[in-house]
């Protein structure tokens, strides 16, 4: 994403714990900051894209900083999948301190995220979404305004990500009922990929799902597990139970549990294979 | 689908239950058949598409006789969302008899039907479904084998219309999650269909669920309950536990309570709205 930034023109001052993964960026010519505050001066705009919601707090409210060091009028563009609560709570400590805060949650892999493929979801003042636009432009194909209401993009987030898990699930069970019915299961879904789920999440986790490839993980299942308590404690705050969602937490905590850390989040479909008695 | 196959250049005899529904299809120069077993002959071919397994039974196996009045090397195109075991069962009454039976159900509404937009799922002898080919082709936009077995297909149409009942909830749950949350759920369904959903099954049921417009049902919610009925049935038979087709039924079971039984299948994810207290 940084790189698509420098790429489009723009001169990033660039930070990360890993201070290695900024070599590439400083090779692009970014500017290299010894600390997170100090990506940030007064007036500026900052992308941040974090692991989850205590990084992102730390960042904004805590020594970091950044709510006051972007004052006045700077401009924070979280690009982090964390809870509405965690951005609402945030939108109110920037602007408490002078500074604004625009939620542009992402959907997309890091292949995706190369090629300028994102789709970002952004909400929050207009103002600041009419000035931060041509750099989220910059890093993805195509962005959607969710509003005024600055956590409105993380629920949508959240609510995608959901349904890519239930669309997980569902497959895990069906390809199972498949397998021991004497069905192939990888043929079953290459058609329903082609037909009436002609979409990038059954074409792309359908063969994964079929044939058991959940390593290298694309996206890590304690990642997955992180996004289905976001949407769990979201759907709790707005009195909503979520029976799918409260099943998938389930098929988390059962593949931690079984040692699945480092396999792609579809490897919850290993629950329903694993409950029919069969053995990996 | 009939008319389609007139269209194609075929001669057909007709029967249904209802006599007016095949007077289009007369005027088209269709033979009317007085009872179903009328419209089969020594080595011909006959489509069937019925509501229920009991229905095909009948005509199989009960007083319509199919599988001895197509004897000797008739073929049965069975064309019924059933179950896999009614199909092994009914396979082998019309070998007994000397005739054969293919599987092949569809994916697809009646306006696809109409259209000869029909996605067809076959399974049964080879040498038969080289013969049916062309009757299939003319039906539908694409043929899918899915090999010798006879009921393999009947596995794949379960298993693709369980997938789908199981997006429907999860869109209502994602729903209802959103609308709490102060979040436009037409838009962000407009979104997911556009991007990572981009399916027809997303883009087509996606606005009726936001935006609860489930009249006229396009299929109506009690074909939806016989479908997982036979989902969870075929997997018990193979000894899967699937908890989200166990988790639908409940929804469907729950929505014909409520009286919603005119309404269109994607009305079970108004649970999730009940659930959370969303009156009507």
């Amino acid at each position: 994403m940084a790189a698509n930034l420098i790429a489009a023109g723009y001169h990033l001052t660039v930070y990360n714990r890993t201070t290695s993964k900024v070599d590439p960026l400083v090779a692009k010519g970014a500017h290299r900051a010894a600390r997170a505050g100090d990506v940030a001066h007064p007036g500026g705009i900052v992308v941040s894209m974090l692991a989850d919601d205590a990084s992102v707090r730390a960042l904004v409210a805590g020594e970091d900083a950044l709510a006051e060091h972007l004052a006045p009028d700077g401009i924070h563009i979280s690009m982090s999948t964390v809870s509405p609560a965690t951005t609402r709570e945030l939108a109110e400590h920037h602007a408490s301190k002078g500074s604004v805060m625009v939620a542009a949650p992402v959907f997309g892999r890091p292949n995706a995220a190369q090629a300028k493929q994102l789709r970002i979801c952004v909400s929050g003042s207009s103002e600041a979404k009419a000035k931060v636009r041509p750099i989220l432009e910059a890093m993805g194909n195509e962005v959607f305004d969710f509003g005024e209401n600055p956590e409105a993009a993380n629920v949508v987030k959240l609510a995608g990500n959901f349904m890519i898990a239930a669309a997980l699930e569902a497959m895990g069970e069906a390809v199972t009922m498949m397998r021991k019915s004497g069905v192939d299961p990888g043929a079953a879904l290459e058609m329903l990929g082609k037909t009436i789920f002609a979409a990038p999440v059954y074409q792309g986790y359908g063969p994964i799902i079929a044939h058991g490839r959940f390593t290298p993980a694309g996206f890590r299942l304690p990642l997955g597990m992180k996004d289905i308590e976001l949407v769990l404690q979201t759907a709790r705050e707005a009195n909503v139970p979520m029976p799918t969602a409260s099943l998938l937490r389930d098929r988390f905590v059962s593949a931690i549990a079984k040692g699945r850390d480092e396999m792609d989040w579809s490897a919850i479909a290993l629950g329903a294979a694993d409950d029919a008695g069969i053995k990996e």
